[in-house]
């Protein structure tokens, strides 16, 4: 049994791309944050969801959660390392453990990819998620460091 | 002229795979930071510069300094987006702007691959180096955010 039969989770397939697209826009609309809206979300995941370096993982049906995790290369593991790039349920079913299911699942396929290195960037302030990861065996802290991490960015725009 | 032909900096090849093994083993003895050494290093390096996903910038002949970047695509973003996992410059020569110099070819590789973001995990109490990304542009708040974020991770241990 592969982990995409576990429980109410499941890997999304190229044709679910409308769903994780609906799911993310909802999102950041959520919490204020652009999007380019469902249509072009739902363009690049049918690009995306069909490559190597993208998976998303969606729970119920019709779909009430999504994560969203890419893969890269890294010098420092043999395997690969990945990234959790979105984790969202709907509000109303929040606190429920589908969180935690997603979790779950994310893990088993990252296991089966070979992935050395789960990472994830969370905001400092949002102390609930802090604790989810925490609980989840995330630290703020790099294996062999006693420091704290800050995520910088710069945008190169057109 | 492309990127690769600016100042004392270039693109790294292939056949430079053993020369950014070195500096970048240099670079975790130097920070106490677990290395597999330079010969599994550079045999990764030789697969992963062969491929579209890790791209290296070395400065001097012989090199004196690397930096070491990933790409992956992303959801929110018509290109993709590069992560800068490692940036060194061998102590005698810090603070000459080799850095600073390296910083710009980075830059000039992002633009000419339709890189949307530039990432970077910069330790919390190196207030040196997040004074240089601070300078070259970099924020630890990401765009449409006031909140700082953390870099959190979990290893998968074999």
């Amino acid at each position: 049994m592969g982990p995409e039969h576990r429980g109410r989770s499941r890997l999304a397939k190229v044709q679910d791309a409308e769903v994780v697209a609906g799911l993310l826009h909802d999102f950041n609309v959520e919490f204020d944050t652009p999007t380019p809206g469902v249509e072009v979300l739902t363009s690049r995941l049918r690009w995306l969801l069909a490559g190597e370096q993208t998976f998303a993982i969606i729970a119920g049906s019709p779909a009430v959660a999504v994560a969203l995790a890419t893969l890269r290369p890294n010098v420092w593991y043999r395997g690969p390392v990945t990234l959790l790039d979105e984790l969202y349920v709907v509000p109303d079913l929040r606190g429920g453990g589908i969180g935690s299911e997603i979790i779950d699942l994310l893990w088993a396929v990252a296991r089966e990819r070979s992935v050395s290195l789960i990472e994830i960037g969370i905001d400092e302030g949002d102390l609930d998620a802090r604790r989810f990861y925490e609980r989840h065996g995330f630290a703020a802290t790099e294996p062999g460091s006693d420091e704290r991490a800050l995520y910088y960015v710069r945008e190169l725009t057109d």
